[in-house]
């Protein structure tokens, strides 16, 4: 299996359905990946950290011979602030490069002076170079199948142990931090291995995005309503480039005036990659709707969706909705001015990053729909078309309520009412995935911190000089928080 | 491999190295067996429940096509006094056939009418008749690879879920009980699947036993403490007994004089066997050393402890220890004087449960030594020496630190002071596990009932006319607590 054609697949799959839509946005495929590699070079030099490897057991949960095999679990270390038995901050890895998720969660790096934080970021199997196999055997559902959450979770918990025990600091609190994916790990991580962590910090972490917990239309409304706050004619726009843009695919000439209109380096072969390219640009865009100029998903403004708006109100009325929308989505492509011409259709993956769609097509069954409001094209969400999809590109079948049956989310406050504690939930309303968060109090410890204005894990970022009011109040926050977590572990350790 | 060459094998090894004893204890491997079968059959008529059999997932934990194959797991349900939305109890079974744990824990069918439960026993994976594979296939690391005790809570989480949604009663509470292994089971399955459970009864559940929590010398010197207690003599006499065994050994003839000692059915090969039956028998008395006739183990008398020392007491100072020794061990074996013999070495296993062997040689690895003051033989833990027989029996090695890593344990109170609720964790200091077990309150809801005068989980078993004041009352503390729990839950769904 090509990989290119592989994630071409999952894409075109998304935009068939609209409903997998998750997949791309998690782990934007071709997009994100090729990024990466750029984001990667250009963050190491700025990122103190030390590269380890820590041998990890394949398979934690079951005893056979082949469960055993070790692979190499990598993960960064920046001792620099440490000394012995105070805390450690670990950021539980999401899918991809861990460099990645350290050079963009330069949060940690802040506070680790007032806490004398050891900082560790541990990479998550099966993604940058913590692969259990040979990339070329990344293929198939034998080797993949040992790619889950929960596997995941148990590699964090054992290097965890093992490092604190080989630093002689095993009475060190540790604190587990994520974003997104990453979040959703540290907040399951706290709740499922409190004798490792005594806290987490769960920033943009959909953990509600599951089984019909949260309305499957309310991920795409939520982007829709960034763009509808932007400019009323904006949305309208946007909403109304999809009927043009499959009018072309009609069009005898069709695909050769879109391949123009879209600057595609290559004529396009089939509309939906341009739909494709349409659609990630606004819900990337969304997602990443900072208030400073930042490089995350790509190199963008400040406020993106303010900027794509001001592109769409500013063209002549007389132009096309989708020569305004793609005008807007070139934004998102090249803000930086270095792209002569898109490529719509071959974007390289060498990060066997495979994973999320692995994780999507098995565990992370998360149903997604275009609501009539919103600015895409109504799309339902059929489970069945999805797993048959599933099951012929990966020959197994998704377990659609695994992740609820072993992490939970219904009716969350009902359960964690009156059990478990020490989490935060950080939630900007910008970020679609918010709505999949958890946005209010669960218990006087169980906390939600939700703004406005924010966007995904927007507070994970490195301070700026021009981080607005809210934003520094929300870091004030979660650190006066975990300044507290830790009081109150010191003090019950010596009472115990 | 024969099934009983792999027990003796077992059996000899916990004699050998006096630190696996918790593997005869735990399923009395060849003991236990044979008798279930018996008790079963007898225990059938008085148990009031349907059998079921659900269709579960080989491996939840991963997603190779292997980890799909279904398999059927027993469980029995009584819905006599049950009504829609009314709780759940549920048992989390343990190493064995379910229907001796529903016979054995008549508890919850006594307090089923006052709360209108339904009652569910969910047989543990890979005993009884809930086999992934045909009894001939487990025999290898490979398909006893998935028998593990994260897998089996992964089970009862699906099989509850499923089973709410079937009866459509998805809001009812389920209350989580078990006993010993199952009561580690209940125990860990209120903390890592609170979204199941709303709480747990953890009777005798030693979840302390592992690493070096718990001193390993406590299980052996708290059997020898019971001995002592019913008299200084009758202890001082076993002690004594075990280098008369021994000279035995030496002597030529010394096998011959054993067996008829021992009124072995056939010549004894080993003073092991010999060793290894003594050594059952003062252990599990001392277990199961309850204050009214019962059947569980063994049929035996109230009090079994005080009962054999009256036999060594009550036997003239002239006779060797040994022989008073024996004539007290078969107390336990013969209290209901049907056995013309004993069958010292030949007992069949045919309920396919190599099981708990297999688990103490993977994941419970449970370090025990016998101390000087105790009434065994002084006996060091070597876990090279352990490790490396499993490997030779199994051809995979121990995890030694997975179940602390996975479930915790260390320094619990301080980890469970501010996170989880809902656990009850009773023991009886008669009990050896007692030692391994949780025994001051950690919190206002995960609290310790302690009886001087328990033993394993004898608050489990059907109420009696002849239970004792201290029984009646931890069974009414223990239903006032549940009570709470579910007054609570009410109360916290119709604010939710």
């Amino acid at each position: 299996m090509a990989s290119s054609s592989f994630f071409l697949w999952l894409l075109l799959f998304a935009v068939a359905l609209a409903a997998v839509e998750s997949i791309p946005v998690f782990v934007p495929g071709a997009y994100k990946s090729s990024l990466l590699k750029k984001q990667v070079k250009s963050a190491k030099p700025e990122i103190p950290y030390e590269a380890h490897y820590f041998p990890q057991v394949l398979d934690h949960f079951t005893f056979r011979p082949r469960s055993y095999k070790i692979f190499y679990q990598k993960y960064l270390m920046n001792s620099q602030y440490w000394h012995e038995g105070a805390p450690i901050f670990v950021y539980t890895g999401n899918e991809g490069d861990i460099e990645w998720f350290a050079a963009n969660t330069g949060f940690m790096l802040d506070i680790a002076p007032k806490f004398r934080a050891l900082l560790v970021f541990i990479e998550h199997r099966f993604y940058g170079e913590s692969l259990p196999f040979h990339k070329k055997d990344l293929n198939s559902a034998k080797t993949l199948g040992y790619l889950s959450s929960q596997q995941a979770l148990a590699d964090y918990a054992v290097l965890i142990r093992s490092l604190k025990r080989n630093l002689s600091s095993e009475a060190s609190p540790v604190v587990v931090f994520g974003g997104s994916y990453g979040g959703m790990l540290a907040a399951w991580f706290r709740l499922k291995y409190p004798h490792v962590a005594i806290g987490a910090l769960a920033s943009s972490a959909p953990i509600l995005q599951f089984d019909d917990i949260t309305p499957w239309s309310s991920f795409y409304d939520a982007v829709s309503q960034d763009f509808k706050e932007a400019s009323l004619n904006c949305y309208e726009v946007i909403k109304g480039a999809w009927t043009e843009l499959d009018a072309f695919g009609k069009r005898k000439d069709g695909l050769e005036k879109l391949s123009k209109m879209f600057r595609a380096c290559k004529k396009l072969s089939s509309v939906d990659y341009a739909r494709n390219w349409l659609w990630s640009a606004f819900t990337y865009t969304a997602m990443v709707n900072y208030p400073m100029e930042a490089n995350f998903m790509k190199h963008l403004p400040a406020y993106p969706v303010e900027e794509m708006c001001k592109i769409i109100d500013g063209h002549s009325p007389r132009a096309t909705k989708l020569s305004r929308a793609v005008a807007a989505a070139s934004l998102y492509y090249n803000y930086s001015k270095t792209e002569k011409c898109f490529k719509l259709e071959d974007e390289d993956n060498d990060h066997g990053l495979q994973g999320w769609n692995w994780q999507a097509c098995t565990e992370m069954v998360m149903p997604m729909t275009c609501s009539n409001g919103s600015m895409f094209p109504p799309s339902p969400y059929s489970y069945k078309e999805f797993a048959d999809d599933c099951n012929r590109q990966f020959g197994v079948w998704p377990r659609e309520h695994w992740i609820t049956t072993e992490f939970g989310g219904m009716r969350i406050n009902l359960v964690l009412k009156r059990f478990g504690s020490n989490i935060i939930f950080s939630n900007g309303m910008q970020d679609p995935w918010s709505r999949g968060g958890v946005l209010k109090n669960i218990s006087s410890s169980i906390v939600a911190l939700v703004t406005e204005k924010g966007a995904h894990h927007v507070d994970f970022r490195s301070a700026t000089n021009k981080d607005p009011e809210w934003l520094i109040d929300q870091r004030r926050q979660e650190v006066e928080i975990i300044q507290k977590w830790l009081q109150e572990y010191y003090a019950d350790s010596k009472q115990d």
